[in-house]
């Protein structure tokens, strides 16, 4: 296979959010539960004088034919230079012979669809059948990616959106009512969102929590995306422990980046909680009841990484 | 600056082990030494299905406009295939947006010569000024790259050639009096040729000592640069308590990958021993004495191919 360098609108033009790659990256999670795949911990750089951060995941999953080395680079000051914060690339690497089989340049595009599509993982494993509410906290790109996500696996009846800036909110849930035919508005009040959802998705970068346990109620599943780094947080500890079901992506690396970490730090679950991949194959039986109450707290894997680049590359002609 | 995509062919014709590529490795070591460069440890994946691994290494350095991320895959079963071992590119994000600013597909080249290069600087501040005779440990390509390192510090009268296979220390000694235009021959012992050299360089992938304690005489200078993974060990853990000096490029790295977690493991060096940069700038005297025994242990950084990878994107029109 000759070596190929794959721009961003290519790689736009033949992946998409839709079933297939969210069976793509079901089937990644899925190997976790098998034990033999290597993913390694994610480097991660901080860069303090420029606000920025780069991350670096990778993973070895057996019967690929290549791995994924993916960079991700957070500059948090380039909006204010008219740059996306998010960016990078993807490099697959023959599993054979480390010999480099692609770059792909998608500056940051797979790791939203793969991301988004461990949204729709979660909620399809975790989440009530019934969803008459859906709430979005946050009003990014991801939080786009994850309505439509949701709305992929479960009928979705109203979308909330949820966000510090209720501008931003607006327009995220005016985007999202045309592009998923789905009725969707801004709320004012996390709390009432939260209140009066069955699916929560909290998409922020936030290092303090924005969803707190008194808003749980019976019935609603929670997936947090937004914590990848040691500094964040986006659920009240006590969240965690007043959930019936806690699942993370990976136990090593929610405990280090994600709700875990807060979590374990007020003593909350320090016995290891299940995987989602646990959930998948039946080895935790998951939500029991439409009253469970449900949380899923993804970090974001290597093994995403190494299976949305593998897939674009049988894909992209 | 546009993004750039260079080929090893290109790097090849613009980049060589010279005195600039040299000086480039200097000032980037002795950055080490203000203490504002960000050196994450080396992400290591070890495939042993594949008989691979592959490490991945990055370092911000202040006033660089870019920071490179290496990838060095190393598939050990390659050459059955004939191909090479090690392989891998380099990619340079901007330091200000985290764009990519270049993918250099060198398959380890500037992996080569920059590991060649710090040997080069090890050389000049640790070994005697008399370099009546060399050994080189080793017969693959960075036994000559190290011997021609040395030869670049140093006027050396003859070079001594020590592999397990006799047949290729005689090639290997033959291509470096060619290329050198000094003096060279296969020795059948590597105990002679370390008692009879001032300079030693080994270059193994050995996970047992290829060099003993007995051997150190008064005057030597060994650099110790194949070791560079948790199993990997070249020196008796005894020569570093026999050494005058020992300094390592950097001792968080060298603990877990080079001779000194070897030496830790026998109780040796307890307390951190200097990092090559100390030397440099004179925090440690370094050799005081021609008859000083002095051991350098390189396990390769990411501020070295910070500083090569954008030292090749200046050199290359």
């Amino acid at each position: 296979m000759s070596r190929r360098i794959l721009e961003e609108a290519q790689i736009r033009e033949f992946i998409d959010l839709d079933l297939g790659t969210i069976e793509v990256i079901e089937s990644a999670i899925q190997a976790l539960s098998k034990g033999n795949v290597i993913m390694p911990p994610v480097l991660s750089m901080e860069l303090r004088e420029a606000n920025a951060e780069v991350d670096i995941k990778t993973a070895y999953i057996p019967g690929f034919d290549g791995f994924a080395i993916k960079v991700s680079p957070g500059f948090f000051d380039n909006p204010s230079l008219g740059l996306s914060s998010l960016n990078g690339l993807m490099i697959v690497l023959s599993a054979k012979t480390g010999l480099v089989e692609a770059v792909l340049l998608d500056n940051g595009y797979l790791t939203d669809i793969r991301t988004a599509a461990a949204g729709a993982v979660a909620a399809k494993y975790l989440a009530p059948k019934q969803i008459n509410s859906m709430c979005i906290i946050g009003t990014g790109v991801q939080a786009r990616l994850q309505a439509k996500a949701a709305c992929l696996v479960r009928q979705v009846d109203e979308i909330k959106v949820w966000g510090r800036d209720f501008n931003k909110a607006q327009q995220c849930a005016q985007d999202l009512e045309q592009a998923l035919g789905v009725s969707a508005r801004a709320i004012a009040s996390a709390q009432e969102g939260v209140e009066t959802s069955q699916l929560v998705v909290t998409t922020t970068p936030a290092t303090a929590p924005v969803v707190q346990s008194d808003w749980l109620h019976p019935g609603v599943h929670i997936t947090a995306m937004g914590s990848d780094q040691e500094t964040k947080n986006e659920l009240e500890p006590s969240c965690l422990e007043k959930a019936d079901v806690y699942a993370c992506d990976r136990v090593s690396q929610a405990a280090l980046l994600g709700e875990l970490r807060t979590a374990r730090e007020h003593n909350i679950l320090l016995t290891d909680p299940p995987e989602l991949s646990d959930v998948i194959v039946g080895a935790h039986p998951g939500r029991v009841s439409d009253a469970d109450i449900t949380i899923a707290d993804l970090t974001g894997m290597g093994v995403q990484d190494t299976a949305i680049a593998s897939y674009a590359l049988t894909r992209i002609p």
